[in-house]
């Protein structure tokens, strides 16, 4: 059974550096790459684009809300259509380094707030779904299964990915728990956590509860303290246990 | 003989309106919209290109210094590489409007103060030409004859077209005299000044010395007082002339 | 009976311009400055506070959300904390203009969704509510009567000041209803409205209610078609009723 | 002979951190505080007030050119006005967070580019100075002796205090080299350097001459790998030297 590793990667800007890609990018499979909104800069894009490609990983835009002090995780109360523009422009210009080095850009992933949000709002939920569709019909998608992005994804014949957070909780409800900052996790506690999450579709809520959960993609962070550790962890976890890991 | 009119479109900003574009765009030939960086916001972007495409009229991109406030007008000190990276965030960005309504972009043009620099400083002007280059060699660049960036393109390999305003000045030297505001001019007095460019190759400069000129597209400003009455005179002017007003 | 005319002032940006300051600054008594973050910048913030003391008008402060796309008018979610440091910010950016020109900084009125989300959370209420009183307990807040704002403020022994608007609409809540764009009104119309609110302590909402309201300040706008009009009108009805047009 | 040690303070923002101010601010006696333009947000520069006051460091504000993803470092051509203007902006900021804690704001000192342009071009060095003056008349300015704002400020009458470089190199001509990024260098050595320039007014260029040099302040940088280390070898230095580290 094929799984991927994606982690958010090219979140710098500036002077100011965020996580270490260039030692990172080596274990994950997809790269969902910032887009200048809610991180990053049409320089650290680049570069990141660049990695991606020397490392053999997927690229994915990650397009989040237009808030840097905020890191893209507090929510803005956005039109429809602000959502869709704002999901165009932010693809289009990724996709413009991909071009550059006659790269293919093979998947979207909305970031932060953005993604919390178009779990439980029907109408952002739509307007994702569309700019995506409308950029291109064959990219990937990478969601949670739990949240109503995921039907009207399907429905609209958008080829969804269901993704399992490594390192984030779940609430009892099935729904993510955005934090502001990352935090050091034990790394084979981890690992564990995310075996269960795929072959027994259950991870333990912030509750104590189990709760039912599925996915092919599993997000890890770069921006933990020991970030490197729990990657290698889980991969060498999931090719022990016979998981073939690869991108869609 | 072809000339093609061209204008800076798309320079609004959230609720701040800038110029009549959707009165003025049936005037010209070719649209120069402006990619958030100096002007316009995603929504103000779809929305020009949508006008653009309803108006028959060629899409290009008008990248510009990262300076909301400035209106790209005040040169920023950037290096070459992040130069040739905003341009191409830029134009893919903008590229990402005319993806989805299956539009093409049809040229570049540099704005305000960075297309003042690329006349006159050759590694900004080369990492304007890769970054075109790089995009899609398909791309026309809508530059000055008179600057160093017009042989850097040409030895690139760059389809250039160059242009001529009818309405700012230039000075003893051929360079054009960027100002912060556009002032109303009289609108027949600017389509003998256009016409004498076309067909002489001769225009007033500042000092009131003849300069030698040359262009095949004219850039026409719609944030003028009286934009809509000029552009009118200066396409009149032009038909009567026995020029096709065409984009390349 | 006292009675202020308030409106908010400096929210040009950069190359453009929204509003004729200029013309409508001398029908107003207060003048709520925007800071920065929803709108302006520091030159049009000097130039407004300049002109607020040839025209013998109160000056306030007037932060928003960091949103200049959106105009300060999409909700964001920021923490107490956030809200707190922006408020300081910006009052404390303003009075830095005022203290040059040796002017007294009057007062502070939150701005858009901000003002709104002021009359609904607590929390947010209160870090705008320590935000005044910290940097000056002399300063006037311009807030609702009705809207949990204004019971905190009182019980902080700020000095309040309640306002009535001249040309937004209520639902029958008493809540405002904050829209993008302002429209024209007609101005007869809303200088009888104003009275009304200020004599009768009723207006009429949106549902056709009746609902009672209380106010010393009238907001006016200077940027709807006909601003000049309606403030003109509102003046002379409320001098020929017995009001003196004064601020607090 | 008293001496004072600064440093640039509160230049982290958001999400992203740099240099470890915590750690730092004990050993300096002035802290040159971010001002949002070129780094910072409301909360890192209400968060760096506070801990200067509690590490008893003076306050400075540290104005920067409006360009997060440069830092400052590089030079955009803003009209006198503009300078003028986002000094008042910046330092008024700043002053809100003083005021709020009933703290002194000591003084000001340009970042970056700012810095380097002051030194050199005449109409921003008296931007500068005006705004100092005007916005209090007490504040230190920090600044080199060696370039033109020095004698400007002094026939303006402002408190100068001269600065020397204790990690960043001069060239020939007594200029400052701007770099990018901060390197590590050997802090027995940096503390020798630093004495010479105190007690001989000499340090070598980068090409190798001794050229003049006087100063009253040092400044010291936080962001390096080995910021610690380099501060804590100057300061015990310069106490074993006969001086008294102190602030103006």
């Amino acid at each position: 059974m094929n799984i991927d590793l994606n982690a958010d990667m090219g979140e710098s800007f500036g002077m100011y550096k965020l996580g270490d890609d260039s030692s990172f990018m080596q274990y994950i499979t997809s790269a969902n790459i910032a887009c200048g909104f809610h991180a990053s800069d049409p320089s650290v894009m680049k570069n990141t684009v660049d990695l991606a490609i020397k490392n053999n990983v997927k690229i994915g835009a990650h397009p989040g809300y237009p808030d840097l002090q905020g890191f893209g995780r507090r929510e803005m109360k956005m039109s429809d259509q602000e959502v869709y523009d704002m999901m165009i422009y932010q693809i289009g210009a990724l996709y413009g380094f991909c071009r550059t080095y006659g790269a293919e850009l093979h998947h979207v992933k909305p970031h932060g707030s953005l993604y919390g949000v178009a779990h439980r709002d029907e109408s952002v939920a739509k307007a994702i779904c569309y700019a995506v569709k409308d950029f291109n019909d064959n990219l990937y998608l990478y969601i949670m299964k739990h949240g109503l992005i995921s039907q009207i994804a399907e429905d609209m014949g958008i080829k969804t990915v269901y993704e399992v957070f490594s390192d984030l909780n779940y609430d009892s409800d099935g729904k993510l728990v955005i934090t502001r900052t990352h935090e050091a996790h034990d790394s084979s506690a981890v690992a564990k956590r995310v075996l269960r999450m795929l072959k027994d579709n259950k991870v333990e809520s912030l509750d104590g509860d189990d709760i039912y959960i599925e996915g092919n993609t599993v997000c890890v962070h770069g921006d933990t303290p020991n970030a490197i550790d729990i990657v290698k962890n889980i991969r060498n976890s999931l090719t022990e246990n016979g998981f073939k890991v690869q991108a869609p």
